[in-house]
């Protein structure tokens, strides 16, 4: 028990140093890996200090007055400067959806552990339970669609457009340099209610496209798909129908993998006959606009079935309310695209990025990752003449090292009209909704700021108070309220006497865009000396056209970013 | 063990029955008590066949397809309506904090154990604990101000100027009626950093103060006192070192309660001298503005005490910065004011809410909790002649049914010099902040909203667009297009055929301004009917000219509350 400890301990080392090193080359900082894993080297001393059994934790951590300050496995804080990254991209997002006239709920962070079993197959193994306290067994939410489906379910709501955006988690295997945390942002839109065949589905993707496009990094696609036209494919050529979702899965793999190793998986793995395996590759590798739909439809095999034939009349409708929402160049209808989650039981689709930040980005997760595969190396090493098992593990870790996933899916969704059914079978909401990636969306956003040098600011302020002599804060506070009063962002040094050269480096390193400058001089002239902080420019206004003059100022002021 | 769960099965039910019905009338709905008893004692039925044995639930679950649908114990869901009037006051509050130039960080939703421990005293246990899924120990943030701190020590900050909205958890005794739930939202403001006096704490002030005008909820009064000042006077009062904590706690219970009775708890359960607690008793009388610090200023006694003097002090410029900011009027210097944290060190500050919004709510307040007063008496007599340790512990709930709390604090906070100090002994960030009890402005904002009749729209659509005959889903969804060109908030039917009056009805209900019907003459004669809702007067509108007199007529129409 005590050696699975230990062993435990050391994997969470080295765990956390690789992770602190992808974060460090992540975000640029010039410190090398040697550096880097020098200083962790050091952070061994403290962690194993912290690291003892819990009877001693105790009084050890007292004794020392020391914690471990760290966010938990697999979560990470927001500084400033990310979080206006996010907030600038959410609030894009809610734009988006308040033009198409959605609104907002909230739900718990956590639900009923009930609600969520049997939802997520084998992935309920990675739902973060709540201790039993001598209450409701409690589980934190894995998504949002589940406590969804559970309002509307609960409220008997028969239709709603609505978004939510909120963290869910999930105990994975977390991973920085991909982006893979325990606690992440969902984005949600959905439509639920009884309605006309493809009219919600098209707005959904039609909104899909407008984040998209509204979030500006680079060209977009959507790939565009049919589940009833996969069950219907499979039927044709001959897939036997339990073997449906198998299959499926398999296929959804064409996005990375050759067809060759997906064949030998289907035969292999799952026992598919070679022949109806070439059958299916022949449709899989299909992919094309409105004219292939013409051609499957002219497929008299496939036209014949009940299902494909069904999905192929939706396709083709989306389609032509697509080409009317001005976004048809952007949707590819997509044979290989299947989804992974159980639930859909219509159109699916999901969006990549295109365009040369993609490339960028994999770039740069490349150079990560091998940094990281370098500390993993210089761990080994030093783990070297120690247990066995340990080394194996880490070696058996550096396995995935390689495998740059790029930017991957940045939007998906689908129809799903049976998950109201799940909670109470009197109930009939057909639902077909979005999902944003917003946390991917965050880390492109974050690379194109890097990539691109812009100018993000952390905080709005659009002028600081400054005084050059001593004795003057008064003044300055009266001069505060006076633009506070004017809704002007204003900050001044909570100093009574600072330096005039810390004032003014403090509105260069914030960027703020406006100094105004007030000594005895000014205060018996009445005036005040205004700055443009970027070219020092002064010019002296009289006090009385100062909100007047900087709010004419504040007007043309562009925006950064 | 069974006989035990029984209880609790049943208290359960019983509390459910209670909320729900507190809820109900909460939200003026028209059912009387013996009607909504009688629904909830069909749900008893319901109840009664998922609270089974964990051993049984499950197969009884999948045979009858049933959940238990609600949200967790002490949670709620937000409707899209009190979604609406959630972000409101969000934005109001954010607008604030930017004002005066603050950035805004997150962190995650739990932290290690460890870091929450011996932060809260008492009230640990009601921290939520997560299960020891083979990781670390977490648990649910308790409140912002801690993970702030953690926050600050572990990326060695000195200094930051951060608010922070989030929600928190705490596994208290829930109570809507009352407003107190296990997860609900925290909203602060902090200012870290070596400044000088004042200058941060009065802006703290300032900040409370333009919050409350903002959200326009009636008159308000920030009291204020000081830490120092109260430990001086007790020490001049001759309370002894060690029971200060103590003495101050009931100290703080003067806005509730008589001073005969807090004298009596001073005496009697801590251990004071009558003659101690009569002196106490002179100064926690006192409260009053500028001339009441000047008044105790030429107090020989306390004047003698460096630690009471100090804080006159501070009082003094806090009370002249204020002023500065035209806020003398809002404050009340309160020497009964101790507030319950520990950790604070300063300057401490409360609002409440003036005005007749309070008197109502208090008067709504009395209702609902008198109606669960009666559902519970009808709980117990149905109860009658069951357990008697039942109908015991249903009584001992009825304890507290009487007491109205009102609307209580809605804003508080103070200075915390040594909190980041029990992260990292080396780090002295001296902390002065405001948390925002937004969860009550929310209530009060509803019942605001009720009171007066106020227009909430849950989203925020613009325009719909009908269309009177069959066959027209085209020429609405090319009408659509071009409105969300033009980023006007625009929805119509998901219905390919659906009937004029459904649609115009649809505008009605949810308050829509504008509708643009275009029918087959609409189409020939290219000019579309412009209908505002409200009057429901209509013209024709040239199809080019469509956006641009709509964009005119939006710009003028007044938004809801």
């Amino acid at each position: 028990m005590f050696f699975l400890r230990l062993i435990r301990c050391r994997l969470f080392l080295v765990e956390r140093k690789t992770d602190t090193i992808a974060k460090l080359f992540a975000r640029n900082m010039s410190q090398s890996v040697d550096q880097t894993i020098e200083k962790m080297s050091k952070m061994d001393i403290k962690n194993d200090n912290s690291q003892q059994q819990p009877s001693q934790k105790k009084s050890k951590k007292d004794e020392a007055g020391k914690f471990l300050l760290k966010a938990p496995k697999g979560t990470r804080d927001f500084d400033p400067l990310q979080m206006a990254v996010r907030d600038n991209v959410f609030k894009k997002i809610i734009e988006c959806f308040q033009l198409h006239g959605a609104v907002t709920i909230d739900t718990p962070v956590f639900e009923r552990k009930e609600i969520l079993t049997q939802k997520y197959g084998e992935d309920s193994k990675l739902i973060y339970d709540l201790n039993d306290q001598a209450g409701e067994l409690l589980s934190l939410r894995y998504d949002l669609t589940v406590p969804f489906a559970r309002y509307l379910a609960m409220n008997r709501l028969i239709n709603i457009k609505r978004y939510q955006i909120g963290k869910v988690y999930r105990r994975d295997q977390p991973c920085a340099a991909r982006g893979r945390y325990r606690e992440f942002y969902q984005c949600d839109f959905d439509i639920a209610g009884v309605y006309d065949k493809m009219l919600p589905d098209s707005e959904c993707v039609k909104i899909m496209a407008d984040i998209l496009t509204k979030v500006d990094l680079g060209d977009f696609q959507i790939k565009i798909n049919h589940r009833k036209l996969l069950d219907g494919m499979f039927e044709v050529c001959g897939v036997p129908k339990d073997k449906i979702r198998l299959v499926s899965s398999s296929i959804d793999k064409l996005d990375k993998t050759e067809w060759t190793d997906v064949k030998k998986e289907l035969v292999e793995e799952k026992s598919i006959d070679p022949e109806v395996a070439d059958k299916i590759g022949e449709y899989a590798k299909l992919s094309g606009g409105m004219e292939l739909i013409d051609q499957l439809k002219s497929d008299e095999v496939l036209n014949k079935n009940k299902s494909a034939s069904e999905a192929l009349d939706d396709l083709d409708l989306l389609f032509k309310y697509c080409a009317i929402f001005g976004i048809k160049d952007k949707l590819l209808f997509d044979l290989s695209l299947a989804r992974g989650l159980d639930y859909y039981t219509g159109v699916i689709y999901e969006a990549i990025l295109k365009g040369d930040l993609v490339d960028y980005i994999a770039e740069q997760q490349k150079k990560a990752l091998a940094e990281k595969a370098a500390a993993r190396a210089v761990a080994i090493e030093k783990a070297k003449g120690k247990k066995t098992k340990e080394i194996l593990e880490l070696e058996d870790e550096d396995a995935d090292v390689n495998v740059s996933s790029g930017v991957g899916t940045v939007a998906a969704g689908g129809r799903y009209d049976e998950l109201v059914n799940m909670f109470d079978k009197k109930q009939n909401v057909p639902c077909v909704g979005l999902s944003i990636g917003v946390e991917r969306l965050f880390a492109v956003m974050e690379a194109k700021i890097k990539r691109d040098n812009l100018k993000v600011r952390a905080c709005e302020t659009e002028v600081y108070v400054a005084t050059p002599q001593k004795g003057l804060v008064e003044e300055r506070l009266r001069l505060c309220q006076m633009l506070w009063e004017a809704n002007i962002k204003t900050e001044h040094s909570y100093k009574a006497n600072p330096k005039i050269l810390h004032q003014l480096q403090y509105c260069e390193e914030n960027k703020i865009p406006y100094a105004i400058i007030i000594g005895q001089d000014e205060i018996e002239n009445r005036v005040v000396k205004l700055r443009e902080v970027a070219s020092r420019a002064e010019e002296t206004v009289p006090r009385e056209k100062l909100i007047e003059t900087l709010s004419e100022k504040l007007l043309k002021t562009i925006k950064t970013y």
